[in-house]
């Protein structure tokens, strides 16, 4: 196999010691919602995007100029913050030129352990920019799913499997079974992904939290064809 | 949710941290080979089964009067040991009434961390018998993948869909997405499930050291139909 194209699929933060690899490009998957809204705040103008692990480390930056602090936990915005993590906060004038600062339950974490490997952020929203990217660069690939709280998730799983499936199509070879089941899974749902999802844990979390728009949203295909989100320095721009 | 009946999918023992709960009982599953072989073994009528973690461990009970010490390693019979992992091996008399030691890459390791909880071992070839037995048990069930190494397989998680959807059938309910993803795999690999894995890297690490047999036969229906192993104090018997 060559090895600069092989992808392999992590399903969770928890697991990704097995796969670390600096040579590696690691793609962050949490398409509900926090790289959906990474995506979207990029497009909508946003400059950088400081990925932080804890409220405490949020509120230093409250009050800074052209700052925007960015929380939530537990799928729900955290009170005395800017914005939460519902891709529509983004959608405005306001954001351009600013720099926002995220904390969020799952993919600001996968973010941090993901962080000596160059590092980009993928989501249905951005699929084809990232696709793009990952093809041009010519390198092995992490497909890092965030989970929720340490568990497997389905979305971000089957969105591993679209992003695998497309690479492999584009000489990229897969080398485990994660990557496999992640494929199975995409095509299982690849009809009607938001009906697959029914009775997945985290849309039903976001629905009992009127958040369906969200979730529709952020299941949508590219939306933004030219925005790929990477870690530089610890900072999130656009590539 | 009656938690009485609750389902939890855990797919590597790395994660099992996180599913723990001592009301539950944990079904170790390994069908590429361990958990096969331990049903096979009972069959033929071994007496017990010790499972061990290390080479060293059991070649302590080399020698010792009724006592039976096998070991794998990467897929492969160790040098020096009586038996490896292959199902076929143990299909002869001389295994009555003996005790089995045994030591396996994966299996053996999902029992050492399981052991504080109910825990039984399940595969195809007993599949029937797990059924019914978790049926008249009517508790929590948490089943454990082995993995490969502390990767993701493939045939354990289908393992595992086949399982939930047999018990969701029955009155368990659900409560991750883990499970509802192994159903999905299980359904996708329904129709012919040898081929469905014939890209997985397990069958295709058996299929190399001419192990081909021994995936078939593991990939079996109920062969050993009155067969639960279920661990006490540190050695597995039948139920």
């Amino acid at each position: 196999m060559n090895d600069q194209k092989k992808i392999s699929t992590c399903f969770l933060p928890a697991l990704f010691e097995k796969y670390t690899n600096p040579d590696s490009i690691v793609v962050v998957i949490d398409v509900l919602r926090a790289t959906s809204v990474i995506s979207t705040a990029f497009h909508y103008g946003i400059k950088e995007i400081i990925p932080v692990q804890s409220l405490e480390e949020a509120k230093n930056y409250q009050g800074k100029a052209n700052h925007i602090v960015a929380a939530e936990r537990n799928a729900m915005p955290v009170d005395g913050f800017d914005y939460g993590n519902s891709p529509f906060h983004y959608m405005n004038d306001k954001v351009k030129d600013k720099t926002l600062v995220l904390t969020t339950t799952n993919g600001t974490k996968a973010l941090e352990i993901a962080k000596n490997h160059p590092t980009i952020t993928a989501s249905f929203v951005n699929f084809d920019a990232v696709v793009d990217y990952l093809i041009s660069q010519n390198k092995a690939v992490i497909l890092l799913c965030s989970g929720w709280k340490g568990f497997f998730n389905l979305e971000d799983s089957i969105f591993a499997g679209k992003l695998a499936e497309k690479l492999m199509n584009n000489g990229f070879q897969n080398s485990n079974d994660s990557t496999l089941a992640a494929i199975e899974l995409f095509h299982s749902s690849e009809g009607d992904l938001l009906s697959f999802l029914s009775n997945s844990s985290h849309r039903k979390r976001l629905k009992n939290f009127n958040k369906e728009e969200d979730t529709k949203f952020c299941l949508s295909p590219t939306f933004f064809s030219n925005i790929v989100p990477i870690l530089k320095d610890g900072k999130l721009i656009k590539a």
